[in-house]
């Protein structure tokens, strides 16, 4: 089957992705960030643009308000027989911050270099809204969409999923799918597609450190103080060696060895070390000594400071002891570690190496665990055959070293047999950083593939029961 | 000589105390912030006040413009053998940060338990103004000031006195003094006042880390991204061992040792550890193996890290690998540690540990050179018996932990052979953090003091050149 099968659903797409994008910006003026409590009325605004535009599809659907933020559940019904779809996304997006690093507003999409720059571009809002453009256009050219399909989006993605995992756990039935797709993760590089089978998990948690009652004159009290900032990052130091080993006791201890069969499949996979790291600024790629570069981002466990504070920050100087330190800490989990476990941990070892005097309050903030998906999958057969029709190349399968905090749930509580991770975002595009951005050309290769993958799915599948 | 020589002044001090307590609320108003750009207005202002009331004695001044922020300078000038007194003081304040930690409103004065609180209040606002009103009560209670006498008031003292270094070194014939004196030190503790002979020096700089060219997303590049906040937290805990050393090579390489004499006049100190350190809210005091607190805080040096952060410090969570970090340090000098040198110290400490990759750039702040005074000085002993009469019990003569810059520049270029050192703070006044205070039986028993000391200055040294 070569690619002038699916040439209707290109051509419309071709003479439809400028509005699609006009749309996607529209989407992106929206500043939902799910991490600040005064997001209220851009959160609602956010939901509610997107509910929109898949009615606009036909679809039916109402916004849940939840203790947390609202989530979006979308249906579209159109046949006992046939299957039935689960699209996961998320309207939320990251803080901004430090937003003088951005080289336009993050919240007035900007075109430079064939891509959209704005917060939430690539994760997850661009991403998301290939599979209502991929359905519009599938609509038009085939006069239906002969599948069942949910539409379920949720705005706490980027603080843990809170409300999101309490309402599959209510909500099983509702749910039930025999194919969950997710794109909120990344190509290989701008020339290769990937599909994921893994992501890593994470545990998350922020520590509070006070030495003294308040911050003290380091003229008049140095050499006596017990300065908070010092011993934070005596601390944080020793979380990790010069070889890149968390050397937090049993932090690997549930993790399982890559079989053969993976370390293999991983080697293949063409990685340019040396161009990313110059993308990153970076004269050579670092991390813990004895595993490739892939294997390191993708099916190791790792730990980053995420951010951390002490003292006197502002301008000028001020010769102060701090009696506070803190810092927000994160770990990216692997097979078979346990986001509680992880944090016991990290718990035990502050404990166990907080000078005396010194106290520290350690908050677990959330955590996911990790998730790996079976490859065999006929389901994946048929998404690589619809990405190679609408990229021109066949994709790899990777693991992911980001999170989904909400997919170990799904695989968990809801059973759905198919998994198809599909990642549209190249690795350069920035999430959670300044200058995010989502380029045009894969918005129209994805939209493409996505096509073609729902015509073959209903093809293979339509009619018939799973 | 008993009390009773000295009851007029003690009693107009005690009938103007409240008046007196008043204007310095009035001065204490004014947030004179030396480390803020945008404090233009007020310190305007608090050299203009300050200004203002010497005036009201009947001293001729000006406000000298400069690079930094304006020097006042004020004279009496009584006879050609009268002897010649330099007071010198700062009308600038440190940064009110962190606000929420102050009970009251830091530039609106409060009274709690005897003391106001205000930012200013103890460093050095309150302290100066002893001097004004035990020379307004001085004048009142004997007619007239038979003293030559010489206001140099500067606003740049928390930030590194650059133009008052420059105004000395240019002005060495207008500033010729036979005494110096200057309250910005403290007493030994509440019940016990001090006269200081030594000073610590300082060395202030400041570090930008930075590892890659942006911040990176922690689930996408955490195994091959180098963490900014993780590079900085290993270099500032590897400066200090867990004796409390500071290894950064060549570090005490100047440091002359404590003499015989001043270590066993340092051991009699009365130095409540445990009182101290339940103030400060530490089980015990910390610091440098092998040293008694008190040598530990005034002639040990030290090493602080003043402020530090990276990454995200916001609210909620960003799981971010930070690209910058950034740390304010100094280090308190004794003799004969040279700030320039030291500088150097961490310029190379940083350069030879820094990762492959990682960039810093590490910038001097400001610095001056420790001090030491002669105990032999007469004029130390008749300030010593002044106090005794306005403060009911004999000083203590320590060294300061803290640093006034000034002082080793005028010790350096005017020669005066008088260095009248005299703390009227108490060590828990809390400069520099939030809710710092000045008692007011302190501002009478030190403006008592000053009242004594000045009619035996001119008692003894009046009518004739010295």
């Amino acid at each position: 089957m070569g690619v002038s099968a699916y040439t209707d659903y290109f051509k419309d797409i071709d003479r439809s992705l400028d509005r699609y994008i006009q749309e996607l910006c529209d989407f992106l003026r929206i500043p939902a960030v799910s991490a600040y409590s005064g997001s209220e009325k851009a959160m609602a605004r956010s939901a509610e643009w997107f509910l929109g535009r898949v009615r606009d599809l036909g679809f039916t659907g109402y916004i849940l308000p939840t203790e947390g933020w609202p989530i979006v559940v979308a249906r579209h019904k159109y046949s006992v027989s046939a299957p039935n779809l689960l699209i996961y996304g998320h309207y939320d997006v990251q803080p901004e911050a430090p937003l003088e690093e951005w080289l336009s507003s993050p919240f007035e999409p900007t075109f430079r270099d064939g891509a959209v720059f704005a917060r939430g571009a690539n994760d997850d809002k661009g991403q998301l809204y290939t599979y209502v453009k991929a359905l519009e256009t599938y609509r038009r050219v085939t006069g239906s969409i002969p599948l069942n399909i949910t539409f379920l989006v949720e705005g706490e993605e980027e603080i843990g999923s809170k409300s999101l995992l309490r309402f599959i756990r209510e909500n099983k039935d509702l749910l039930h799918s025999d194919i969950f797709f997710v794109s909120d993760s990344s190509m290989l590089s701008k020339d290769i597609p990937a599909i994921t089978c893994g992501f890593r998990g994470i545990a998350s948690f922020e520590v509070d450190l006070q030495t003294m009652a308040h911050d003290l004159h380091s003229g008049l009290f140095g050499g006596v103080a017990m300065n908070a900032a010092e011993v934070l990052s005596k601390l944080l130091a020793k979380m990790k060696d010069s070889d890149g080993k968390i050397t937090v006791p049993g932090f690997y201890d549930d993790v399982r060895p890559l079989g053969e069969c993976e370390r293999t499949l991983m080697a293949q996979i063409p990685y340019d070390e040396a161009a990313v790291a110059e993308d990153l600024g970076m004269p050579s790629l670092v991390g813990e000594r004895g595993y490739t570069a892939i294997v390191r981002k993708s099916a190791r466990p790792t730990l980053d400071i995420n951010g951390m504070w002490g003292g006197f920050t502002g301008e000028g100087s001020k010769t102060v002891i701090p009696a506070k330190a803190f810092a927000k800490i994160s770990a990216r989990l692997v097979p078979d570690q346990r986001p509680e476990a992880i944090f016991k941990c990290f718990e035990d070892f502050f404990a166990a190496n907080l000078p005396f005097g010194a106290r520290a309050d350690i908050r677990y903030q959330f955590g996911a665990a990790p998730v790996v998906t079976d490859t065999d999958d006929p389901n994946i057969r048929l998404a690589a055959e619809a990405i190679k029709e609408g990229f021109g190349v066949s994709p790899v399968f990777i693991r992911s070293g980001g999170t989904i905090h909400i997919i170990s749930e799904i695989k968990d509580s809801l059973k759905i047999p198919s998994m198809l991770i599909l990642g549209w975002g190249r690795p350069e595009n920035r999430s959670h950083s300044p200058n995010e951005r989502f380029y045009v050309e894969d918005f129209k290769r994805a939209t493409r593939s996505l096509c073609v993958l729902f015509d073959k799915i209903a093809k293979t599948f339509g009619g018939r029961s799973l």
